[in-house]
């Protein structure tokens, strides 16, 4: 890869050309910093190219069926959100409230509503107060500024926005990409929702879109677990705007893999973000993965690693016991041999030729003690390779699930 | 199902006749309630009929090779168990000590060496410390009052002893089942393991043992989750020394239906105390599932709802969150339609027929509030059953898990 990936100070979802949005605080969320907000509208100047990636629950709510549908042509121009109700198990009426929330977003963005998608997260099951939505929509103000208002109202029980962009340059003409999402973890007192919604001006071809942004999902967001439970609002959203200019962007365009890139440094960098700022978590963990007998395996061991309780604990005691990783490598379902296995934590080797190394676990202990800790695995099995994300268990997590709601 | 199961106060796995057993402080653990007892004997009169159940994870430690492997020809007389150290990846050593172990035992209960199991629970990667072991165990006595300081034997985090024996009278010859288990959750500074340990004076053939000691296995043991962690050394034992007399039982045996239903019994009894006793556990957890398409689907759902942590998480706060065990439902991977759903906490219907109904859920809160809470789930599919149980999560459990080894 050629092409350098300029990282945007500050950037977010309107760094690319064409992109306004705004928020407002209408009162459906009743927690989080001031000034809140909780209904958001991001806007492209021209119709967009878009895909989308949604949750693997079996429930979903009727933004996630309205808005799967609705990209299901390819095409569309803004997306509204709120925080604070998901509108998930709430009958025909959150259908009719999805679609509204449309309709209004629609006239104050000044495009079609057909072209509008929708996300809404935070509590199952309670109806959308839509005489709160009917006057909070009218008050937004789209602007270029207004990616960070955006991203703060997607927020949850996330304690920061997330918002992301690069530039990358290819023969002389330049892409932005910018991201923002939100977080996974539950809300009181429900389960929230990851969101990640990724713009660009680049030009580009449909279907190469598509098989990009799964690729991107599952290098980031898909390797990013809090608490292994699956929301019935998980979306992913990427819209190309094409105002960039050029030829639309396909596999066999120059900038191709550049872009694939940029795309994916945003999307990595979020899903950081995401795992950083899990629930009640202290420090930032990565699982490495190498050596394993393929690609598939690799992920299983990561993913395995990432959300066992006992790896999330250990990381939260700042204790070295590099058994726990040994039982979850164990239990993972990817190929596996005691003897080939080597384990690396926060850069020294603890297990090695199936048996403990003579690693320092004292001063081991003392490394850990960091807002981020790499846990590294070789498998000695294969060139398989695959990263993910997850965060420490604290008493706070069960805190914040724990609350009365009634 | 003719036969009445009659329960043994304070019974254990030396009610049934022929069995005898003991323990002592070698000084292996070092917590746990005085007098501490760490290494165990339990052996028969005769010998056994014997089957195994064992961990599904891919690593796993000398002592479950040499058992499993002991236990292929379906006979065995005698098991000896360590707590504090798991004598998992440590290499050869590991094995030759778990030898050694059993050469002990057999000496000290007078039985073949090949005829003694092994089972080691506690911290992984830690060498035997075989001086203790050489010490301990000639000191260990043997006797048919034994089976309550074996239970404490292989205690780790357990803060209770588990054990429990019934009686089952069929065509006038009486067949005793006692067992013992002990907990899952993780020990300081490692996991600890699922152990539980059948015997049973009835004759059996041994194909019928392993069958009903599977199906037994599968409605019991497999079904409790505390954290989703599986132990390199989890067993389940089976021991059937024949002395009640008799006629082998087999599959068309008359009295095969009751002793499966005696097995169950107790397996579920011990199951509901590991539950019961899930480390920082203050609620038992009961999810029943009722009309699923298959047993699998029910089977599926009720284990994915009951280690959910954010089902986990609503019980310890007392919140009737319905929306949760929904989330839970969808991602189980079972056939599910939300229409057909129907919802129950702790006797009240929450969500029925797609949307919620109006329970009053400031009374079910104050329902919930006790030590066993019970969530049971129409899928309305069809006639597939099941139960798990499951524990809240505290600020306990990540304490307990949390804390420093170095």
């Amino acid at each position: 890869m050629a092409a350098e990936i300029e990282g945007i100070e500050g950037g977010g979802v309107t760094s690319p050309a064409g992109w306004r949005a705004g928020a407002t605080y209408a009162g459906i969320k009743t927690y989080g910093e001031e000034p809140r907000f909780d209904i958001g509208i991001l806007a492209s100047e021209a119709a967009c190219t878009v895909a989308g990636v949604f949750t693997q629950n079996a429930i979903t709510g009727p933004s996630v069926t309205l808005t799967r549908e609705r990209t299901s042509n390819g095409v569309a121009q803004a997306l509204v959100t709120n925080s604070g109700i998901s509108n998930t198990a709430t009958g025909e009426q959150g259908m009719r409230d999805a679609l509204r929330m449309t309709e209004l977003a629609a006239q104050q963005a000044g495009v079609e509503a057909e072209l509008v998608l929708v996300g809404s997260t935070g509590v199952i099951g309670w109806p959308l107060p839509m005489d709160l939505v009917e006057s909070g929509i009218p008050s937004i103000e789209l602007s270029a500024e207004g990616g960070t208002e955006f991203s703060r109202a997607i927020m949850t029980t996330d304690t920061v926005a997330k918002h992301r962009a690069v530039r990358v340059t290819v023969d002389g003409r330049s892409y932005t990409v910018g991201g923002t999402a939100k977080g996974s973890g539950m809300i009181h007192p429900d389960m929230a929702t990851c969101f990640c919604f990724l713009t660009t001006d680049a030009p580009v071809d449909l279907d190469w879109l598509r098989g990009t942004l799964k690729a991107v999902a599952d290098v980031s967001i898909n390797m990013v677990d809090i608490d292994m439970d699956t929301s019935t609002s998980d979306t992913m959203l990427l819209f190309a705007n094409g105002l960039a200019g050029g030829e639309a962007i396909d596999a066999a365009h120059p900038a191709a893999e550049a872009l694939h890139e940029a795309l994916e440094a945003v999307a990595i960098a979020l899903a950081r973000d995401l795992a950083r700022d899990g629930e009640g978590a202290q420090t930032l963990i990565e699982v490495v993965v190498e050596g394993a007998a393929t690609v598939d395996d690799a992920r299983l061991v990561a993913r395995t690693v990432s959300s066992s309780l006992l790896v999330k604990t250990m990381i939260t005691g700042r204790d070295p016991n590099w058994g726990r990783l040994l039982m979850a490598i164990g239990r993972s379902g990817a190929e596996v041999v005691e003897q080939t296995i080597t384990i690396t934590i926060a850069g020294e080797r603890t297990f090695q030729d199936g048996a403990p190394t003579d690693a320092d676990l004292v001063q081991l202990a003392t490394a850990m003690d960091s807002d981020e800790v790499q846990l590294r695995i070789d498998l000695g099995r294969g060139d398989g390779a695959a990263t993910a994300w997850g965060c420490d268990l604290t008493t706070e997590y069960v805190h914040i699930n724990a609350d009365y709601t009634t």
